[in-house]
């Protein structure tokens, strides 16, 4: 039996002192000068974001103990994209990181089938695939299962979709009266995944949760909800009402949540405050990320970051 | 400006005098024995379905006003299977089909402008991209506008999922008090659709629905609640109380939806109703989409099908 998903990121967290990810989220117009291809050529253009996007990947591999590879953005070129994400999967995974595709797949359980051997068990190379991926739980538990299923099998994870950071998504999320359709949500998700079975040593779960910390209170609520469900953290706030809403994502002791950060990291280079005295573009990467991580780490209340 | 995607449907469905769309969703266990690549090699089996599927798209071609291609079957491939989902494309528009491209992405505002890049306005080759593709409104509005704009420059459209048929979505879907989520979607998407600009001569909008007819009380409703969004009907039924839902999906005049069968009819060399008399399983795959297109037709109120 391959080891238990939220085990090994637990242990590659440990491992790194922080629960911080990288996202990796690359187009060709903000690339660095000297990697941009000959877009909109599709061949081009997926090899000039699969070099950035290696080059980043290695930079911070000693750093953090996972990215997120986010499909959309190597979609653009069909084909050639999927072939350059596949491969920038095996390559997070060679240099020790564990991967999330964030593929935000879903649909009714003959389909999911499909998706999910796809994304989580395809026979053939096993470093091209991710170790978790994210799903949306909309078209419901037929969908899900089939997604739960191929990760238990695979030693691999899910991230449900549960609350986006996105203000627009409110008209969609903030429905329902006495419950919120994303409280709703979060229920479900937290039941989908509460089997024994499910759980690893650490006590979590394959199944966890997107979410997005909103507020402090409603964060801590959700929190509440789902004891044995790891979250994935995407628009992190070091500051403030930000930050106290993202420590609210975390389990006593630090555990049970992954933050990610995309753009301010990988586009460290566009920020004066990390371009300073003609610095290479990945030194400011390797910068920015260094500062991520003992964020994230402090969020998460993690000592000996760094 | 290109011809709108509403516009184009209608002259297809009244050249074909049908709505009837087959769904292109192959698994290399399912087909004809001769087919078989070998699986699970990724390149063999991407292969073996393209080569079904394109004989499939050939021989619906004369019958259908379009076909829909599903993702989730080409992405067990990977890029193998992407590059013959691509290929596919191509193929039913040079064959004088539509293509609905049932991909099922969302994502919010930036991500959701990749992914409706990819899918909708790619440069290149323009055979390659579908006419629709099928999306999510969970992660709210930026997300769907993305995509709408890239339809509405593109002269192509957009399906929303509203109300799944899968029974297992209304633990999701039936969520809500005075109103249940999918008519809350059903609500949005109708907005989300009704300027003038996104219109076509036809008074329809490019702002689809994607439909499941569960009842026909609740899907008359739906409807009145959407008069200017052409809907995406699977899961349909030709007798009793499911033809009455069925019906119930099209408005005055036959027009506003078309009608999906992709298992019953790509596999009708199954059915011993159509397997006779050691037929050809392509000439089983032309009797069951001719009977299909006859239904369909009948439930829309059609003449002169067939």
């Amino acid at each position: 039996m391959p080891i238990h998903f939220a085990d090994r990121l637990a242990a590659a967290i440990d491992r790194k002192r922080t629960p911080a990810v990288v996202g990796i989220d690359p187009v060709v117009e903000r690339l660095p000068e000297s990697m941009r291809g000959r877009d909109p050529d599709p061949q081009a253009g997926a090899a000039a974001i699969e070099k950035f996007s290696a080059a980043v990947i290695e930079r911070v591999a000693p750093l953090v103990p996972a990215v997120k590879i986010n499909s959309g953005f190597f979609e653009v070129y069909h084909e050639h994209g999927v072939a350059a994400y596949y491969r920038l999967v095996a390559l997070a995974h060679s240099c020790g990181l564990l991967v999330i595709g964030d593929v935000k797949r879903g649909d009714i359980g003959s389909t999911a089938a499909l998706y999910a051997r796809g994304h989580l068990t395809a026979a053939g190379d096993e470093r091209r695939i991710p170790d978790a991926v994210t799903i949306g739980g909309y078209l419901g538990r037929s969908g899900v299962d089939e997604f739960v299923r191929a990760a238990r099998i695979s030693g691999r994870g899910v991230y449900v979709l549960v609350r986006p950071s996105d203000p627009t998504a409110d008209v969609i999320h903030e429905f329902g009266e006495s419950r919120r359709l994303y409280q709703h949500l979060a229920q479900l998700v937290s039941e989908w995944g509460d089997a024994t079975e499910l759980r690893g040593a650490c006590g979590l779960s394959l199944v966890g949760a997107v979410v997005g910390p909103k507020d402090a209170a409603g964060t801590a609520a959700l929190r509440a909800m789902m004891p044995h469900t790891p979250w994935l953290v995407p628009g992190y706030g070091a500051q403030g009402a930000a930050a106290a809403a993202t420590r609210a994502c975390f389990l006593p002791g630090g555990t049970g949540a992954v933050i990610n950060a995309s753009r301010s990291v990988i586009y460290a280079y566009e920020d004066p405050r990390h371009m300073v005295r003609g610095a290479a573009w990945e030194d400011c990467v390797v910068a920015a990320c260094r500062e991520f991580a003992a964020e994230a780490a402090a969020l998460a209340g993690i000592s000996g970051a760094g």
